[in-house]
C-alpha cells in the first residue's frame, strides 16, 4: 500500500461501508490486518519482570491476617505478567508461576487436573506432597512434580510455614480449551491413602533401574516425585570444572527417567550454577522462562535492561528477548522452567546469538 | 468462600487496599481468580459459526472493484471467530481459516514463514502453487501443503478466477511468540526457480517408495505438494461399504508418507463421506475443527443448534462442543482440519460420547 | 603369543591336559580362540554367488515331471549360499531367497509364520496372494508382502505357470529361536475368506490417506499388499534425471506408509535403475543383499570378480564385500532386498568407499 | 508326503540324480528340507547348562600357573553352550558369557569393538574399568558397561585378584558379519587418558539430570559406567513388599537414563530378588538368558530338569524352554542378561505360561 494519495471521498466511504459489512460477517480482510499474519520476527506480548521475595513475603503474611484459610482455599499469589490480563494466568509465554504458602496445620485437599504442575521449595521444611500413594517431605530447594491428571494433595504437619514456587502449563492448557479439574469424590478422605514408603519412586525409577512387572500408563510424565536439592546441587558441583554452556554456565536439565526427556511433557526445568565471577554470553530463543534464585545473588541483562536479583526472587524472560546472566559476590544457583518442549515438539524452537549470523 | 456474611466495613476496606497493592505488583491472589485455574470442564472461548459461500463470494467480487491488487497484496478474507479479537487470527482453537481469491494474471510472491499452511481448492482450476522447485496446477478439491519455513509462491496463469480455503496454525505460532516471516531477497525473482517436473513429489514420496540418496531435512513436514481430489475421493469411495466411524462416517486423514502421521505437525486434515441418509452419532472432544463442504449438502447439530450447509460453506466446531452430522438429498463430502496433533502431542486429547460414561 | 620357543614336553602336556579338561566343562580359553572375539574387520562367512534363470527354469520343469504337487507341497527351490549348510536356509546374511513356481490350478493353503515374507514376480500373470481378506492378482515385477504372522494363501487360477522370488528373514528368525508356524485349523477352508475388494489396501493406506476408525495392530508391518510394477517403475523413471546415488544410480526403497520405513521390520527392499552407460562407484557396507534382475542386462564387480547378469537372474553380495554395478546395452532395473534394517536398529551399519578414508 | 509306497527304482534314481544336480547348483528343494522353513515351534539349538564357581575358580588358578600373562593376553574362560561350536562364541541365544580374571598388577590395554559389552563383578575389589575418560573402581556386585565402539581398558592396582562375568552380544554381531575391532594406535598409552573424576557419569546422567550443553552421540548406549551393587540391591529391597512378577519375584531391569530402555541396545540386564521361601511360576519366552548367582542359593527347574545353584554359579536358559526359580535357606539375588531387546525390536518376543492358553 504505497499509494498514500487521499482517496476520493466517495471511494473511501464505499470501502468503509464494505469493511463494516465484512466485520458484521466475522470476516476481516487481510489487507487491514497484515501484521497479524506476516511478522519478520515475533511480536512478543509478554515483558520481562521481576518479583522480589522481600516484597512478596510481607504481603503473604498480611494476607494471612486478612483472609482466613477457609476463605483463601489455597494461599497462592499468582504472578501475572504486567502485559497480560489476570484471567490469562500467564506469567510468561505458556507457563504460570505462583507463590504458595502453607501454614502449620494447613492442608490442600486431594484433587487432579489436566494441567501439569511442579513446585520448587523456597522456604521451610516439613510439609508434604502426596502423589500416587507416596508422600514426600519437602525441603528447601527440592523440585517436586505433580503431573497431569494425577491425584495430589499437600499438608504441613511441621511447626513452620512453608513457601514454594508453583509452576504449571495452565495458560497453554487453557488456550487449548482442554482444562479439566476433578475434586475428590464426596465422602473420600481429603488426603489420598498412602500405600508406598518414602522415597519409593526414587528407588523404583530413579536409581538406574525399573521394575519390570508394572509399566507406568504414560511414559511422558516423570514417575519421580521429588528431585532432591542435595542431589541436584551435587550434580552441578560435580561438573563445575567443565566449560559448560556459554549462555548459562553449568546448567542441567531435570529428566524423566522413563525417556530421558523433560519431567513434564510441556515444561522443561533446569538448575544452573553461575560460578564466582562468571558472566554468560547473550543469546535469545523462542521459549519463555521463569527463573527463581535458589542460592546467592547476581544479575541479568534482559532486553537491554539490568535486573539485579538475590535469593528468593523470581523473574521472567519472554521469547526472543536477548539475555545474559552473572553472579555477584560468589556463586549463584538459578532454578528455571520453560515452555521449550512445546516449541521443540513442532520445530518452532530457534536460538540466536551475536556472531552467529554474518 | 461459603461465608457470605457481610464483612465489617473496616476489614473489607483493608482487603480492598491489600488487593489493590498486590495488583500494582502484578500479583493476583488465587482466591480472587479461582476460575482461571480450576475448571471442571474447559471454558471454551470460541463459538460455533458458519460462513456461507453465497455470502462470501459476492463480497469478494465487490472487494475486487474497490481495492486494487497492489493495495490488497493478497485478497484473503480472514474468517475470525465472533468471540475473538481480529488480531488473534483465530478462526477456532489454534487454527486459522481464510478465503483467498486469485484473479487471472495475479501472483503471490515467494516468501516463507514459520507457521504451517495448507489450502483446499474451492473453485476454479489452473492456478499453481510452487514449493521447493515444484509447481502444481491446482484443481477443485485438491489439498495442497506449504509446510513451515518452505519458500512458496502462487500464480494464476489461467483465464478464470480461483478461490481456496487457506489453513494455518497461525494463532498457535503467534501465541508461542514464534512467528517469523521472510520475503524473497532484494533482486530475486518473485517466483522461485522451478527445477522439478510436475508431480515430482508424488513419484518421489507418495507412491510407496522413497529415493535413498537424499533424506528430507525434517520428517514431520509432508513432502507431498498436492493430494489430488480424484485420488482422495476415490479412496473414500473404495471404503464406502465399511461401517466407518460412528461419529464421522467414512473419514480418512491425509498422511505424511515419511511418518504416517499428519502432513503438518500441528494440523491434521480429513476428508469424509456422509453417505445418503447417514446421520452420525454425537460426540465431543478437545480439539477444534474447521469444516468445509466439498460436495453435496447436509447439516450439523453443534452444541444443540442446527447448522445447515451446502457446497462451498465453511463452519467451525470448537473444543468440547458436542456435534453430529448428516447428509441431505444424497451424499456429502466434508473437508476438515483440526488442531488435534497439538493436543495429542501432550496427552491433552479427550473424547466423550453419550453412553460412554455411566 | 610371540614366544615360539618350543615348550618343555612336560609343560605342553600339562597344558593339553588342562585344555582338554576345560573343554569337557564346555569352557574354551579365550587364548585358544582369540579370533572369534577380536576381529579387525568382519570375517564374512557367505560368498558372492549367482543363480541364472536359464539354469533354474529347466530344472523346475524337470521337477514338475518328477515330483507330484502332493509330494512337493510347495515347489520352492531354495537358493542356499555355497558356504552355508542347507539347514541354515541362508542365501546371504540373515535373509533367504527361493524360487517358487505355481502351476495352473495349483494352490498354497492358508498358513502363517513368524518370519516375514515378500515375493517379487519373475514370470507369468494371474495368480493371486491373499492377506487379511484381500486378494491381489499378481503380475510380473510386482512386489507383494506377507508380513509376520498374517494368514496368507496363494493360488493360480490362470492358464499359465507363474514364478516368483520368495524373500524371507527365515535365517534370522531361526537363529533367534523364534520361528513359529501355524496351519489353518482343521475344517477351515484352504483359502481364507475374501471380504475386501481388489486394491483395497492401496486405497486404504497407500494413496496419501488412512481411515481413522481402525488402526492396524502393528505399524511396523506394511499394510500394503502389492506394490505394482508399473507404479514403481514409473517412480524410477520420474527421477531419472537426478544424479542419484553414486553407488546405485536411481535407487528407491519400498516404504511402509504407516511409518515411512521398510515394509517389513527386518528386510528393506529396493528397485534401482541403471541408466544406459551408467557404471556406479564401488562401496561396501555391513549389510547383505539379494539382487534380482527385473529388466535388461549388465554386470557387477563383487569382491574383485565380475558377474554378468540378465533378466531373471538372482545374485548375492555378502556383508562388507566391495561392489559396483553397470548396465549393458541399454537400461537395467534391479530389484533387491537386504537385512539392513537389522543392522541399523542396533547401530551396526557401516559403509565405506574408496577415497572416503585418508 | 503321505505316500510311502516305494517308488519304482527308475523314478527314484531319476530323482536322486535331479537332487544331486540341484545341490551342485547350490539349490535345495524345499520338499527335502521342509523342517528348516516351517516349524510349529522353535527348534532351539542351545541347551540349558550350569557352570559352577567351585569348578571354574580352581581351573583359573591352575591356568595362572600354566599360562603366562603374556601368553594369555586376557585370562578369559569362554562359557560355550555344549551344543554349539566353540567358534560360535555362543553361551546361549545371541549372547556370550565368559569369566575373566585379573591378577594384581595386570592390565588389559585400551581397545574398542563393535560388540557391546558389560561385566558383573564376581569376586574381589579394587580393579578399574575406564571408558571415555572416567575410571571406576569396581566392587563385587557392580554392573559395568562398555558399550559398542567406546575405548575401554582395565587394570588391577589392588593387591587381590578380581573375577567378573563378561557379557557381550558377540554371537549376534558375528552372525551379522559386522564385528570390527580396533587396538590403540602405535605409540598411544596402553591406558586411556583420564580426564573425568570418579563417578562423573553418575552425576552427569544418573541422578535425575543431564547437562544441556553436550548431547551424547548415541542415545541407545548407556552413558552410565557403573551401576553400583549397593544402590541396585537397595532398589530391590525397597520394593520387597510388592507382589512382584509371578515368574521372577522382585525383578528390576537396569536402564539407560537417556531413554529408559536397556543400557545396551542388544542386551537387557536384570537383578532379581527371590525372597525367603519364594518359588516362582513357570513360563517360557523367546529370549535366551544367562544367569549369575549374586547372593544366596536356590534352584531352577529348566525344561523339566532341576539345577541347584549357589553364589558364583552361572547358568543359561535357552529360548522357549520353560523355567521356574526358587530360593533356598533364605533370600537369593540373581543377576541375569538376555537378548530380549533384539527380539522385541522386531516383534518376535513371545511369552507363554500354563493356564494362559485354553
Ligand atoms: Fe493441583
Ligand atoms: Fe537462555
Ligand atoms: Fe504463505
Ligand atoms: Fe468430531
Ligand atoms: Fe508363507
Ligand atoms: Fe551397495
Ligand atoms: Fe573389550
Ligand atoms: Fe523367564
Amino acid at each position: 500500500m504505497t499509494n498514500t494519495t487521499p482517496l476520493p471521498n466517495d471511494l473511501q466511504a464505499q470501502r468503509d461501508a464494505f469493511h463494516a459489512e465484512l466485520q458484521d460477517m466475522s470476516i476481516i480482510p487481510l489487507w487491514l490486518n497484515l501484521g497479524a499474519a506476516a511478522q519478520t520476527e515475533p511480536r512478543v506480548e509478554g515483558v520481562p519482570h521481576i518479583w522480589r521475595w522481600r516484597d512478596i513475603k510481607p504481603m503473604m503474611l498480611r494476607g494471612g491476617a486478612l483472609i482466613s484459610p477457609q476463605e483463601a482455599e489455597r494461599r497462592v499469589l499468582m504472578l501475572i505478567n504486567p502485559s497480560f490480563d489476570r484471567k490469562s494466568a500467564r506469567t510468561v509465554g505458556m507457563i504460570f508461576g505462583g507463590i504458595q504458602f502453607l501454614m502449620p496445620g494447613e492442608t490442600a485437599d486431594s484433587h487432579r487436573h489436566s494441567p501439569n504442575a511442579h513446585r520448587f521449595i523456597i522456604e521451610g521444611e516439613g510439609a508434604y506432597t502426596a502423589v500416587e500413594g507416596e508422600r514426600t517431605i519437602m525441603r528447601k530447594g527440592d523440585y517436586v512434580t505433580t503431573p497431569a491428571w494425577k491425584w495430589h494433595d499437600h499438608g504441613n504437619d511441621s511447626g513452620q510455614p512453608m513457601a514454594w514456587l508453583d509452576g504449571l502449563d495452565l495458560p497453554f492448557v487453557n488456550l487449548l480449551d482442554a482444562n479439566f479439574f476433578e475434586d475428590r469424590a464426596e465422602g473420600d478422605s481429603p488426603q489420598q491413602p498412602i500405600y508406598r514408603q518414602a522415597e519409593d519412586s526414587l528407588h523404583r525409577w530413579g536409581r538406574g533401574m525399573r521394575p519390570t512387572w508394572k509399566e507406568p500408563a504414560r511414559t511422558d510424565l516423570s514417575p519421580l516425585l521429588n528431585y532432591r536439592w542435595e542431589t541436584c546441587r551435587a550434580n552441578l558441583h560435580a561438573l563445575r570444572d567443565e566449560v559448560g554452556s556459554p549462555f548459562d554456565g553449568i546448567i542441567m536439565e531435570y529428566t524423566n527417567p522413563l525417556t530421558g526427556r523433560s519431567p513434564l511433557p510441556t515444561i522443561s526445568a533446569y538448575l544452573q550454577l553461575l560460578r564466582k565471577g562468571e558472566h554468560t554470553r547473550a543469546h535469545r530463543h523462542t521459549s519463555s522462562t521463569i527463573y527463581h534464585v535458589a542460592e546467592g545473588a547476581g544479575g541479568s541483562l534482559i532486553g537491554g535492561q539490568e535486573y539485579l536479583w538475590e535469593e528468593g526472587d523470581t523473574f521472567v524472560i519472554p521469547s526472543w528477548v536477548a539475555h545474559e546472566h552473572w553472579s555477584t559476590g560468589g556463586e549463584a544457583v538459578l532454578f528455571s522452567y520453560s515452555d521449550r518442549p512445546i516449541l521443540k515438539a513442532f520445530g518452532l524452537f530457534r536460538e540466536a546469538f551475536a556472531g552467529q549470523e554474518g
